[in-house]
């Protein structure tokens, strides 16, 4: 996440990155670590250091680990600075998160001041906001999916199912056994069934444009996969719908107005279903739908690198500070 | 798929390969064609000739199109000769065959002899069998999953959801662009979303230990794998076992119980799910439940070429002849 | 390759995209067919017409097979236009390209009009050029990594070993049982031993530089990867430079010196290599040495899609125009 | 490796499996960690405990990391056991693995009484050995490919270049960063250029059958592949044999000849090259001959975890006990 955001911020126009820090051994040219990037961007990758950033930064992207994120921020904020914390330690009610993530929250003060960064939701508020917490690349994929047919009032609220199949880079860049090539490669596997800590982050805001609270069910799997995620959304119909016998042209009609004008939403027409290849290295979100008896399939997919973390982030940046949604962004 | 079965029938203690057809250019030993079947059989592998079948071999495995085996299987089983059909022309009836795969069935008569080859449910009849459909390779997963469930009668049929995730060499060997490396490495998609062939498979046999008409719903998608199918199954339990609230434990316990002695069954312990590395290359088919709420989630993995092909073949044929069910297989 | 090159050229600051057209069925937006053109490209995508592709157009994009250029290309030529021609077509001497390519040539006097595509090597012939032969993605990497040493006279040519690993978008998008995922996936071949047909494209240039005719070997590779060619070239020291020893840190210093200034080529430090990772979705050519005794070790890496085809394309075109050379590429 | 040769051993018909030790955290019967020797084996892994192995075991295989063998072969070999060692330990003289690996070695007696264990060129000194070095992955691949034509001296020596592509087993089980999937995946590198462990063995064995020192050239390569090593060697004809114009269908013949009866070695027609998937889950090697010039290319194909170790340890077995060789094995 941390290569890509600086990847798109080195040829963004209205943008100059004044610091990088990160946990490394020994300080050094960004392009000497990412080659790709000489040519690009001249800067020195330092150690974390505060009183830099706040000196030489207006905005500060947080790529941060979870629970480190929240002992950052404050200091930013507090001096004047606006964040767009990539950590999930401000997308969840204090409870939530101490349930979820298994710690106290040191900044819960500030949970309520972050926006919620899905732009094609939350477009009015990101503009106004100094923190935003930055979505859950399933999260992402799977409300994209959801919250047309909720906010429409389609749907019977207790049969919604995601399950949803990521690429390994969703996992950070971690060396761990179970991210090795070779227990990944050629296998696939489900994990943290229903116990995901992005479960609580679909329900909370599938419970608002609902208006009740949600059990939203959420099965991740891994997939042999370096970028993307494809989540296949089960929903039935609400009990009185179900009597109208909607149809897929209908459904993919509401999806289409729903997502009118948003630069990063594609609807795919009856009939085709997207693929990660129409995602992958873009800030794009791609959505198919069909529609069987009572029921109603929703397919969505998205570069979780992109419109899964770094992408949105920049878009999020976009709208905060009035440049063009899609300066940087493919 | 008949490279499997050959390669098995090559080593099997019990039986000998007398004949061997192929649509082929140009006859061969069969060992230029697997360098790695050299030094295990000798046998040319020659055209087509059922004279030459019906003369030499007791029992005849089809590995045929569908639609092709309806017009050889006839000549064999009238000549006393057992048949084993890996293609899907004896799994349906009549009705249902014509609509899903668009042609008359030229065989009707012989479909009701067939015996539905998946031993866990109906060894009893396979051992008695002269024709056996042999099970498509997502029925195989995805029954192996529900059908303890249903027969338990604790789910509500209304609620059934089978998401398969399948590897390439599910379509067979074939010079076809949406199976092209290009097209399916670091890809994903869904694909027939709820009207694949192996839909009314499923339904067929679900509704036989329901004892009423079913509409599972059933989501096929391709990842980029060689070999292997995990199903991901979502089951509401029925209005009254919610009540009841039954844990993993519980449902771990009658899984363990329905498949006790199977040879070919591995029941994960609570807490552990399969993944595609626990069953490749094998016969087995693994599963792990995990039950939420009023949910339960069961997760099967088989490999598509053996479970769900050529190696349950030849455990039907193990079956039928009396033979050790695990001959030839591991 | 048709693919990238309407990406690169939707989003180009200098050009306009006023004619596409392809061997389709049916004409159609491109933006249908691709979905994350639409919002950059409004344009149709329609079947091959020379007349109207004359009157729109200043410059024409060839991406057409071997053996089509050449009876396309002339026309244009005549009317006036500039052409770059992505097939091998112009690129070998007439007796050199019936031997390889088993065809007579239809346009053998535009030959000698052609520029070879190499900017590193050959910029200021591309300046002026009216017909451009873009060079084959093996040739590009392996050039890149030997000419350097050739032009220095440090290497003796009779020892030159190209083995190149190529992904299989290498063979572009074709219905293929060998370009099939289960034939290519978990599997590598060499194939084409020595006698692919861009061994005399290799050849022709390395004796350029040489001043003799060569004989460099070249076996091709072909891995489970989508993007990228790694080619890891291997020379023994001309004689009278073994008795010199020179070591790994003096051919970094001629290969930094060679491409100083060169916007897409990275030589790594001593003591690193490139890999593919390095270059996937970038113009760039990245190259590393290692010498051990009387033999240097080049590897070189690039994306066989953009500096092996669609990119260097574009940077051809951005130096026949006086354009920024490196605008529309990353 | 340690998996492979469970499962292999634990069908063998002519031997039991009566310690099995690792180290682990908790003792665990073997079938938990892999189901699918459940139903196979019964046994307990347990922690190291050399009294327990030494009292129970006739035979051990040390699938223990380098540095570590020396330390616990001796105890075996002194106590009258036989040793099949899997490690680097016992496969050069003490010299050359101190330079390599970077220890001082704590068993240099031993050194002298091992047998170097490719049976394709020592059957007869390891039907007799009590301590077999089992040969690396690598050098496996190589040497076979390479000693044929030098035994027959038609190879010019001071030109032999190895260049291998490997899967990522070859490393082990290993959470390393360099292994992680979304390092590996979709990417390839050459490292450890010519000074990779593996050169000396090559060397060592080259050199014996040379009669003289020798400095083959090896270059390994990571791919993304689970299992398989491809070798591609290229030579040039001795000097005199240049002159005598040998080609392809000569080598090929020599070859045939050099391993007929080798129940593990496949040598490819005329014409014909190998690939990994003739190869992997099996114990064999498969070669391919092409000879261009004065140059003679030779491609080899193994799974590094069969002949390239687990498999070719118990075809040492097999030979020093007089079981028939293919006994396990495919």
């Amino acid at each position: 996440t941390g290569e890509e955001l600086v990847r798109i911020l080195a040829v963004h126009k209205d943008v100059e990155i004044t610091v990088l820090q990160a946990l490394i051994e020994k300080e050094h040219p960004i392009s000497e670590i990412f080659p790709r990037l000489s040519d690009k961007i001249d800067i020195v990758c330092r150690k974390p250091d505060e009183t830099e950033a706040l000196k030489k930064a207006d905005l500060l992207f947080l790529a941060l680990p979870h629970k480190v994120s929240m002992t950052v921020a404050p200091r930013f904020l507090g001096g004047g600075k606006s964040v767009i914390d990539l950590s999930a330690d401000y997308r969840l009610p204090v409870d939530e998160y101490t349930k979820w993530y298994g710690a106290e929250h040191k900044d819960g003060g500030n949970i309520k001041n972050a926006v919620y960064g899905l732009p094609e939701l939350f477009r009015d508020k990101i503009r106004q906001a100094k923190l935003i917490a930055n979505p859950g690349c399933y999260p992402t994929s799977a409300l994209l999916a959801i919250i047309p047919l909720v906010k429409l009032g389609l749907v019977d609220l207790d049969t919604v199912i995601v399950d949803s199949k990521s690429g390994a880079t969703g996992a950070g860049r971690k060396a761990h056994i179970s991210l090795s090539f070779s227990e990944v490669d050629e296998n696939m596997r489900a994990y943290k069934v229903n116990e995901h800590q992005h479960k609580p982050e679909i329900n909370l805001i599938v419970s608002k444009f609902a208006g009740k609270k949600t059990d939203v069910v959420f099965v991740p799997h891994l997939a042999p996969i370096n970028r993307g995620i494809l989540s296949t959304v089960y929903m039935d119909f609400s009990p009185e719908k179900k009597k109208k016998k909607i149809n897929t042209a209908e459904i993919v009609g509401f999806y289409k107005d729903f997502y009118k004008g948003e630069p990063f939403i594609r609807v795919m027409n009856e009939g085709t279903l997207p693929t990660l290849r129409d995602v992958q290295y873009t800030n794009l979100c791609a959505i198919g739908v069909n529609v069987t008896g009572d029921k109603v399939i929703v397919v969505s997919c998205i570069d979780n690198l992109l419109k899964g973390a770094a992408g949105q982030a920049v878009q999020n940046m976009n709208i905060m500070y009035g440049f063009d949604e899609r300066e940087g962004l493919v």
